[in-house]
């Protein structure tokens, strides 16, 4: 590290993880001026995305330095992870110092079982906000929550607007509005279903079970 | 390849790439029921994405199968790819008998150097409309355009509404709704600056020489 770098953001990859939920806010940070990203591991392995996709980590546990920004996604593989004691460790560890404790979707599940977040109003993926709150955090039905330097957003695409509003407290609004406009962040979305409130509960009971064919598909896949 | 695979989707990545181009419609595509989805380049080597994520390719040109749907992005690293024989090859012989041809981003150009977009609309990354309309293709602000087989999004984001725009068109507008609810796509960009029209000469005139300023980097960044 030299001191030239403004902000050191760290992006805790994992099998199973959900691309989109970091590579929308990975989009966002790698556009900031100053900012150094790692994309962390606990090896140096490829890891396969829930979506599968193929994607290298950079920084092991062990190598990464300390962290202004430490941000963790959701996915389907989550939950063969969320539990293991290097992981959390290196969370606590780095949520001790770290400026801002950031997650996207499932992310936050994370942040909470290292003890993160209790005490803190946070987001998470629609489908995760009863299991967040048996876990005492304050769940938010917001797609972003700021909450001191907790920074949380909701499910998946959730992690456009998370970043962008990381983009605005670390560079300021212009940058965040240049990145915006170069990701042409104009959205248009086919249809108005976008949340469990607007899809109605006919839809989510539906996607439910269609989120249930995926994991038990992607399952079949990861030991294939 | 299988009797069952209902559609075959081929995504080319190459280097200096943007993920996010891809990684929407992606993650969207991985979601439909009976799919098979190709990420395709022309050597097996790990690919380098302008934001500076490493993406494993997992077939080659060579070895791809007649694809359902050809689809490319957009990239800071795109100039150096776009002209490039294997590359429009494959584009044509894809493009031959591919029952949709389809791009996020600057990636249009690919389609328009194969010939593939003359006598279209499309849509591009806002910063590219005037190059392709020299290429001889109808260019639209629309930020996701269909026109007969033709699909393209506009710029980095753009490609979560065009991921749904051919779910939608694939698989009924059920399985959209269904994985637009899943992905939690009920936007709220901080800012609203996602298009030139809406951002205004100043804040377009700042982005252009923002982005050069990443151009430069990331070119320092892919040859050290």
């Amino acid at each position: 590290m030299t001191g030239s770098q403004k902000h050191i953001i760290g992006m805790v990859f994992y099998p199973g993880m959900t691309a989109l939920d970091m590579v929308g806010p990975h989009q966002v940070f790698s556009a900031l001026p100053g900012v150094q990203i790692y994309r962390l591991w606990k090896t140096s392995d490829p890891i396969k995305t829930d979506d599968g996709m193929v994607i290298l980590p950079d920084t092991t546990f062990e190598n990464c330095p300390p962290l202004d920004v430490i941000c963790v996604g959701g996915g389907l593989g989550q939950a063969a992870v969320v539990d293991d004691p290097e992981t959390l460790d290196f969370f606590r560890k780095q949520g001790s110092t770290a400026k801002f404790i950031t997650s996207v979707c499932g992310g936050s599940e994370f942040l909470a079982k290292a003890g993160l977040l209790q005490g803190y109003r946070a987001a998470t993926h629609w489908t995760a906000r009863e299991q967040l709150a048996k876990l005492g955090v304050e769940v938010s039905t917001d797609r972003v929550v700021v909450d001191r330097n907790r920074i949380t957003g909701g499910g998946v695409t959730a992690g456009i607007d998370f970043g962008l509003t990381i983009a605005n407290i670390l560079c300021g609004e212009e940058v965040a509005k240049i990145i915006q406009l170069l990701m042409e962040y104009n959205p248009a979305p086919p249809f108005d279903v976008g949340s469990p409130e607007k899809a109605g509960a006919e839809l989510v009971a539906k996607a439910m079970l269609f989120m249930q064919g995926i994991s038990t598909l992607e399952l079949a896949k990861s030991v294939s």
